[in-house]
């Protein structure tokens, strides 16, 4: 079987342009003993795969040169030489940015092929759903009732965040940036409140004139994505004792002046406010109470996808440039059988 | 019998000044039913006595004007129309500011007058006490084998919290401003390592020198009361999963321009921080463990006192103008009689 694979040449230096990759094809021979070969259905490209492209230290190792590149992907079993999987079992590896290999079987985990879309397993059913639940469960112990802001709600995680909370009784303000993206939380997402950050002279005088038109006094949880003037309008609105999960900081990704902003982090101590960074790997053990909520809600219709999709592994570039000018909605995916 | 006391004539605009205040001498008649009569031993003063004396809102109310201030005092019993009172014991009060005053029995709390120095209930066994104990305990975790850092480590909480941790078998790094104030760190405190931060042209390379002097790769707890660098420095040298308890940040109260510290407050996520505010008062449950530990590490010579004393209640506006001279080591009391 041929299969076509995106390789990376050569370090980018700043933004990646396409020549520090190649689509390369492959042949890929019956597996050995040990080995299953999979045909992949879905990948999905993210943001951190651009610090995977330098050579740095992580809690990732950088990407090889000249070999096809790693990523989440979903696909079907062609063909097994391992007892536990057969053809047609649905899988999941990090072996994305090809449409086949083999594997031995270690590199592979079995998915419900019939409880889910397939996508799903890279969506909410996956590391996003668990980086929006556990941020939200275990960081900021959310309860019915809670008044939630969701900074990047229209992002792979926050578009989940919205619906989790949502779910769960809360009343929920979500921020993004464009029209589009607002209607997209309005109408797809259902939250109560939101903002386009990027038509508000002040975030805080947004973020205040929500509250108020929920009926709200402030803020009980911050699911924080941006950092910056997020922060500091949510330390401003956040109630006494209000949580913030640090999902992550991307508007302070690049700062190299000083910040400018949060000019408010005393705030902390006079509301007593929890805030606390987490990386979703360090929450596996919540990943199968996820899956089982997840499949619940989206059973009864109350987990929309939210997804921009791609066809064709020739596409997954355009994927992941598409994930930096801003267009993208929900989780990228490129659709690759 | 005669009492003196410092009572507020007017809202002090900016700075207090002597003219804000007078010090004024009234008859304490016989105590009526159910009242008792009190004279004070000692009285405590501390910086959040400032904010009183302005007419702002906040979670406690302001002074009133022409009359004797409050503040946290221990007196003894003269005289009682109340049941639960007899002559000689002694009593924790908010009615400092004065000689001796009358009070119904309600604003009275009985304190062991074999097991502590009386003025121990206003330091370690008292607010300064709980402050840094349910900070260290509660708030950050705290566990033996944590590398500590605190802040104001001189200071009347920080004096204390820097005790806490090294009876607990914790590594000590103690920050403090000037010669005295290290020297007090090492030989009355004994911390593992301090820092003199106004000779540091670095905190954060101070800082991560100390650790490196005392074995450790970075640190577990920060005990944070200053803010600003401060927080830069805890936040750069923060082991994964370190725990900052926000008791203050004094640094930036009056900070009106923007604040250009800390530039590194993303590293909440990657390193999974949690930073949490909180107010002592919160935390009244613990205050009966809190007291039972205090005295046990008294008796076994392990908790030093750590007080600035003025004599006499003339002296008092002395003792307060020295919280803000930085001059004044731990906590900052008069002797009243």
């Amino acid at each position: 079987m041929q299969s076509r694979e995106i390789q990376l040449k050569r370090r980018p230096v700043g933004k990646p342009v396409a020549e520090d990759f190649t689509c390369a094809s492959r042949d890929v021979p019956p597996p050995a003993e040990g080995e299953v070969q999979v045909r992949n259905l879905w990948m999905a490209v993210d943001p951190a795969m651009r610090g995977r492209m330098d050579d740095a230290k992580s809690y990732v190792p950088p990407f090889a040169l000249d070999a096809a590149m790693e990523g989440p992907a979903i696909g079907e079993v062609i063909a097994s030489h391992d007892p536990d999987f057969a053809p047609g079992d649905l899988v999941f590896s990090r072996l994305g940015w090809r449409e086949a290999f083999n594997a031995p079987a270690s590199a592979l985990q079995k998915r419900d092929k019939h409880a889910l879309p397939s996508q799903a397993w890279l969506c909410f059913a996956g590391m996003p759903g668990l980086t929006a639940y556990a941020g939200l469960l275990r960081i900021a112990q959310l309860k019915a009732g809670d008044v939630v802001f969701v900074s990047a709600a229209s992002g792979a995680v926050g578009s989940i965040a919205c619906q989790i909370a949502r779910n769960m009784g809360c009343p929920v303000i979500g921020s993004a940036g464009g029209p589009d993206k607002v209607a997209f939380l309005r109408e797809v997402l259902k939250v109560d409140a939101a903002i386009d950050y990027k038509a508000e002279p002040s975030l805080t005088k947004a973020l205040a004139r929500e509250v108020k038109a929920i009926g709200a006094s402030g803020i009980d949880v911050y699911f924080e994505n941006v950092g910056g003037d997020h922060l500091q309008a949510a330390l401003s609105l956040a109630n006494n004792f209000a949580r913030f999960a640090v999902c992550g900081m991307i508007s302070q990704y690049n700062v190299t002046d000083a910040p400018s902003v949060p000019r408010n982090l005393t705030m902390i101590m006079t509301k007593r406010i929890r805030m606390e960074g987490y990386i979703a790997l360090d929450h596996m053990d919540l990943e199968a109470e996820m899956v089982e909520q997840m499949t619940a809600w989206s059973a009864a219709g109350q987990m929309a996808s939210a997804e921009t999709i791609y066809e064709g592994i020739d596409k997954a570039l355009d994927a992941f440039w598409g994930l930096f000018s801003g267009a993208n909605i929900g989780r990228t995916m490129v659709k690759l059988s």
